[in-house]
């Protein structure tokens, strides 16, 4: 992207013309990587690319009317930019707010999820937490694009904080049931992996193809990175690694003496076995540091941003019971949650953003293939519980500024700190349990306040000061909450193939929208670049008329 | 820290009990680092310790006069601290602003370094840059209590993007000249290292003393750590790393096909040797990310908090120029820059937060040795270059947001993006230049303009859009700078261990406050250290009459 930004204009499967995008695709299935990087460096452009604007599209929708159902990551994007090109738009949300699975939980939120009765948040003002998408990847420019244009502030979402704790149980060694920073297991598994190979590469002992200059190069690298001494490759404590005592004013002795430094982790132990993990996270490339997310909550975007734009045409409490399409348009039946009646509006076409799972319970006539189709997709299980703390002991304490701790508790998983009002002398909200599969299985059979507890029993572990700052927490079950029922599709390569075409392309009068319909699945991103695809699919037709 | 709080109470020179933490140093000093783990363990405490808050003392200073010289870092705290405990407090700055060091250029700033000539900057509405220090890392306590105490909120400051470029230029290899994301660099040489090492445990060419569990702890982290395919420990590119097309609701060729992966770098090329120190600065001690600064400038502290806090007590555009001591009290003379005329102030003691560099320039009746010591301390030279752009073009096509790039350019140094506002229409400022020594030396000897086209020169290296961006530059020569006259104090350990002493201790009525008195130096945390530990000596002293 060393170009300014031109809004890659999205191909399309209706007679598209061969964009570069397009071109690029082709070649890349043809030639492979390598042939892809020539190609684009001859272009002179970074290989990172990728659909940054909605599709500029010609000609007014006026008269045609589309409904949207739902009104989350897809569904909005989709309504607003059917509203742009004239449309007469109705969006049909069953739930009491916008979003869907964008959800910020703050005082007054309440929830009711199957079989476990109501639940009400009471955290105190100014307490924020994102019970579903927390965070948002740099490249996902979809999402920047409309937080640009709703005049959505954004601030860091940190998935690194190299102060946070790791802690891991159960385990072979020293290191069994005790917390360490992850600064520290970073600077140990680099600096004795550097140590090793170093001596490796200084006995010749690799019995590799490497120049004279290549591998004092690469011992470079490993005395830089590693942190090893340079005259005998060796890793010992330093004050880059950390201090047993922390330097100030005064000093241990006389003046010059060196603080004493923090002793190295024992080398020989299991830990190293999670601990590429838990850095390799952070460094994967759609979680690599930093990532961003709007100021006071995920929901910022849709809550307000969308919201405002949408006024009138947005109708709550409004769940889809029926969709009956024909020649003559389609008819959509919702319950007015109000009133408790059912109510009917009619329009030409169906734009539809309910996950798959939850679309299984409405009575629609699609076509064979695509009931088959949205049958044959499984949704994950995964619950997140938010939890309100008096202090913010991990700032006072332990002094993590945001970011996330680590353990190897399936049932507990990754804890995440506010990531703003630093300092704040009223407490904060934190992620205190996220888990998947069984355990989400599990611990979402419980009644609220059961989970609640266990996340207190095990997040203690790592934070021993939570039971006494403990004020209420707030959990999401996503396989129980009505209208989600899964929290993403988990797609196999297999159906992913099988079924990803016919997701995509409109059943009759019907277009589907959201992530499922992409490749970047259970993102937000996702979900735009299926709107926008949806979009342009329904305008091209719509035209042509 | 896993227990609450609890002010750690700095120990002084002057009679204090035997504290914990003096006596952690005492042992320190005798045991060496593994003692001291053991016993900080044996305590059930974290090994990171450290001053949190003021000194607690006891008595009223009510009808002592201290005159504090220098409202910067040192200055500011000691003042504070001084007016809790009763004394009379008046306080001498040189500048017409508070915060010495601490400088956030904004539109409208003006300077004047020796002999360049006035610059005023020009920069629109909402521009902020800090000149001076920009960045605080979780355990400077001291800096956290008083935005805590004073209501000074912050945001992250981000010193790892890993999408963030890294270029060098006059190496060996493919990669001369070329901009890479840091994220490559890392990736790619976690890869190769770990495959390399992983196959030499494999064949088990270490000729270590290793476990056969060992071996496979070891393994499974570099697998895990390296994105190594488990079956052959080969390093090849991987979803991890990077995609050569990102993946959208498109796809090349048919809809399973994995979008095309981005090559990865050449192996055998000296970047490598760069790449260690890029990454490990990142996760240096003080540096590790995440890193915090109060919202809309270092300043906020300064000219906010402790501004509002001193009231009348403030006489800004007041250099002195001789401090007498003698009997009975100390007399300060400074220049009222008002009105052109010296004037007189006596007070019984006096806290000198000048520079020593800028103190040599001071008349001042000091004992011998105290001269000596302050004359034999040299200062760094450093210069900074704010700039300010159009557009945000390392947002907009770089899609960076927040954090640094690297370069290899040492006129050039770092560049460092806004950590806030992002995907503001106005633009912003960034760190567009920052060097050392010879270097500093001669940027510094260009005039103003000369050295902001230098550096978009330079720049444009990463960044070619900065000249049509381009609104104007900011540069700080802290050499050059009155007041100031060097960056930092340019210790060794020799030097240390022979002036400390001297400057810890009181000349007389005399006492200095400042970084150059700490352990942590070139730190503001190392001058609140000071000024509490200098507040202690005097209040102490008073007491006992």
């Amino acid at each position: 992207m060393n170009s300014a930004p031109q809004g890659s204009k999205p191909s399309t499967r209706l007679g598209a013309p061969l964009t570069r995008r397009r071109f690029l695709h082709m070649t890349g299935a043809t030639l492979g990587s390598a042939g892809m990087l020539n190609l684009l460096n001859a272009w002179g452009q970074n290989a990172m690319d990728g659909l940054t604007e909605p599709p500029k599209l010609d000609g007014n929708g006026e008269g045609t009317k589309v409904i949207v159902i739902g009104a989350g990551p897809g569904g909005c994007p989709a309504a607003y930019e059917l509203m742009k090109l004239g449309y007469d738009v109705t969006i049909l949300e069953a739930r009491d707010r916008v979003g869907g699975h964008v959800w910020t939980i703050r005082g007054g939120t309440t929830g009711e999820e199957y079989g476990k009765g109501e639940q009400t948040c009471d955290w105190p003002e100014g307490f924020w937490w994102d019970a579903g998408p927390s965070r948002v990847p740099f490249y996902h420019n979809g999402f920047f694009h409309y937080c640009r244009e709703l005049n959505v502030p954004l601030i860091d979402h940190k998935n690194l904080n190299l102060n946070g704790w790791v802690y891991a149980e159960g385990i072979d060694g020293n290191l069994d049931s005790t917390k360490m920073r992850l600064h520290e297991l970073q600077a140990d598994m680099a600096g004795y992996s550097s140590q090793y190979l170093a001596n490796a590469l200084d006995q010749n002992a690799l019995d590799e193809e490497l120049t004279e200059e290549d591998l004092e190069h690469w011992k470079s690298y490993l005395i830089n990175w590693g942190i090893l001494e340079a005259d005998d490759l060796s890793y010992k404590p330093t004050d880059h690694r950390g201090y047993a005592v922390l330097p100030d004013v005064y000093s241990p002795g006389k003046v010059n003496d060196p603080y004493p430094l923090a002793d190295l982790l024992p080398f020989a132990d299991s830990m190293m076995q999670a601990a590429g993990g838990y850095l390799a996270a952070t460094a994967v490339f759609d979680w690599q540091t930093t990532m961003v997310k709007p100021k006071g909550g995920m929901d910022q975007l849709y809550e307000v941003g969308f919201k405002a734009a949408f006024g009138e045409r947005l109708k709550l409490n409004s769940p889809v019971t029926r969709i009956n399409q024909d020649d003559a348009g389609v008819t959509v039946t919702y319950t007015n949650k109000e009133t408790g009646e059912d109510e009917e509006i009619v329009g030409d076409y169906v734009m539809c953003n309910i996950p798959l799972s939850a679309l299984l319970k409405v009575s629609v006539n699609f076509s064979d293939s695509m009931q088959t189709a949205i049958r044959s997709v499984p949704y994950a299980m995964a619950l997140r519980m938010g939890i309100g703390f008096k202090r913010r002991f991990w700032e006072e304490d332990d002094w993590i500024y945001g970011g996330q701790s680590f353990t190897n508790i399936s049932q507990l998983g990754i804890l995440g700190y506010p990531d703003d009002d630093y300092l704040s002398a009223n407490g904060g909200a934190m992620l205190g349990m996220y888990n998947f599969g069984t355990n989400a299985a599990f611990v979402s059979s419980l009644p609220y306040e059961d989970r609640a507890q266990l996340a207190l029993t095990l997040g203690s572990k790592v934070h021993p000061q939570m039971r006494d700052e403990y004020i209420s927490a707030f959990s999401v079950a996503w396989h129980l909450e009505p209208y989600s029922l899964g929290a993403w599709p988990s797609f196999t390569s297999e159906s992913r193939e099988q079924v990803m075409p016919i997701l995509q392309e409109p059943d009759g009068r019907i277009y589907l929208v959201g992530e499922h319909l992409s490749h970047v699945n259970a993102w937000m991103e996702g979900a735009v670049q299926a709107a926008w695809m949806q979009v342009e699919k329904l305008h091209t037709r719509v035209m042509q008329g």
